[in-house]
């Protein structure tokens, strides 16, 4: 039997990290899943990653805590308002309060750390440079820049025979084009959870950035969206 | 009054990381010290860690508890044994048993965002690629690569203004230098903890790597060691 090769799919719960998961599970990776409880204001995310790695048959879930919030800085962490119903140009023009310093470096070096002991060589992550809203961690251009710095840190680098890859299939999609791939792979994205700022129930509250994008998406790709908002 | 710049200083509380604090002092900077507890054996370190941030006066000392227990793969967070003595040149063989996966990846990530939030832009590490006893990321084409990574991670990378540095003033140096220049400097060595397998009561055994790394250093730079060691 053929063993399957392993892959780290950083996975926050959201539409599209549990959109990476069944591509690297339609690719034939077993998935190593894992998440972060890293000072949120709540814990729908960890409940969402904890159901999209059943659904999509991880051998493995690890979460690990975090300890964001000591360092602060970001409405996400911190007490600051999260920014509610601006318009995706609003987003693109700075980085915004909802911007965790250094959040996806800690969380890959993370999953490198895990990738090293497992001995697997990609890890997934589902960054997106087009509708980013303005985070610097999300570009191309950083995203290589760690893999090349990947490979240097570890035994992989040193040995030279694997190369460890960062995995982006999203990076080049948008919002509608990743709902779209992923309804082909049967995510079933009524499990997935995005908004920055629920209610005390879990419920979306529609006007945060990550809203916004998630509900434009949806309509743009022709689909029903499955998504319990807060009825105003 | 010139404010003074903001530096983040990566500290284990060991010989190297002590003088790199004691360099960044002489330099100028506001100290702002950073320390992990991530499943070690002991916690002989973090105390000295401690004291090393009082005897260098830094602004603030942040203690980041990190979870490698979960990960797993190293001598010094699982129940691998620790290699005795072993002389210098089998130490750099090959990568020891004691090597974290992704160690300093996942600590130069933490001073990251601590630099961020701080508005600092210059990060120390004790790395050395002398003495490096064979850790892939104390290499500095990882320092380089890591530095470059974090310029694209941050808003400091995406504004442009400032360029974060990771500073690496031992990179060069043997260790019996490392230790005139800390001697010169004033740095209290005995304060400091270098051992991966101490007594109960904090003793260095005198036999693991960096026990004799540290040994050898004093005996060649020809400052009498202060270190207390069990006496067998």
């Amino acid at each position: 039997m053929i063993q399957r090769q392993k892959a780290v799919i950083l996975s926050s719960g959201g539409l599209d990290s549990t959109t990476v998961m069944a591509i690297a599970q339609h690719e034939g990776y077993q998935l190593f899943s894992l998440s972060f409880h890293y000072g949120q204001r709540h814990s729908f995310e960890l409940t969402a990653a904890k159901k999209a790695a059943l659904a999509f048959h991880a051998v493995k879930h690890l979460v690990i805590n975090i300890d964001l919030g000591k360092i602060g800085g970001s409405a996400l962490t911190d007490s600051i308002e999260v920014p509610k119903n601006r318009k995706k140009s609003q987003m693109d023009s700075e980085i915004p309060v909802t911007y965790v310093p250094a959040r996806n470096t800690i969380f890959l070096s993370y999953a490198l750390a895990w990738a090293e002991v497992l001995g697997a060589f990609d890890i997934f992550i589902g960054v997106n440079a087009i509708d980013y809203s303005g985070y610097p961690d999300c570009r191309p251009e950083y995203i290589q820049a760690y893999e090349k710095m990947a490979n240097l840190a570890t035994k992989a680098g040193v040995e030279g025979n694997n190369r460890l890859r960062i995995r982006t299939p999203l990076m080049n999609l948008t919002k509608a084009q990743i709902i779209q791939k992923g309804i082909e792979l049967g995510v079933p994205y009524e499990i997935t959870h995005s908004c920055y700022d629920p209610s005390p129930e879990g419920l979306a509250c529609g006007e945060c950035d990550s809203c916004i994008l998630r509900k434009e998406g949806f309509l743009e790709a022709g689909v029903k969206d499955p998504t319990h908002y807060v009825i105003r």
